[in-house]
């Protein structure tokens, strides 16, 4: 379950589907590596709770974000992809880098 | 006191000092109308406690995001407003602005 912000705003709604904990830093990584499996994620963000990232997986896959590829029918294995609406949100990924690295 | 990601990549420290609830719309307030006192914002943001707005605001001063300026004397009165270093996050705001018009 998503918590909303029920705000009109497009801010509002975008933070909505990525404004919580952990999801953009998710995000973060298909920007930086590419396809990713959720073992992949487990092991890049240090103190993230797998139903923590399960949960978030779950979210940006039902939003259109990522999408769930097949790339083992058996065992059965899955990774996950930037959807074209997930490749579009590199320029919020990307000015929270600039700014990153020019501040902090 | 902070939840911090303890990353050292640029993305995961920015969202330290702008990635907990409510505190990206906060600022986007500053964007749309500069200049904001308590009571504007807590108008503005349905839903948010006090005592949240009152902590967003104490982290955003103390990371220098944002500046405390008195307009009154008597009775006391203070406004908010962006610093140079809180302005430069107008391109997170504007990104996850320009993806919620396309996409929510």
């Amino acid at each position: 379950m998503v918590k909303s912000y029920n705000q009109h705003c497009p801010v509002a709604k975008t933070l909505d589907i990525v404004g919580e904990k952990w999801t953009l830093l998710i995000l973060r990584d298909f920007f930086l590596h590419g396809a990713r499996r959720f073992q992949d994620l487990q092991d890049s963000l240090t103190g993230i709770a797998p139903n923590t990232l399960s949960a978030r997986l779950k979210q940006l896959e039902q939003q259109g974000v990522l999408e769930r590829k097949s790339y083992s029918d058996s065992p059965p294995r899955f990774e996950y992809v930037l959807t074209e609406k997930g490749n579009d949100l590199g320029a919020v990924v990307k000015a929270l880098y600039d700014w990153g690295v020019r501040y902090t």
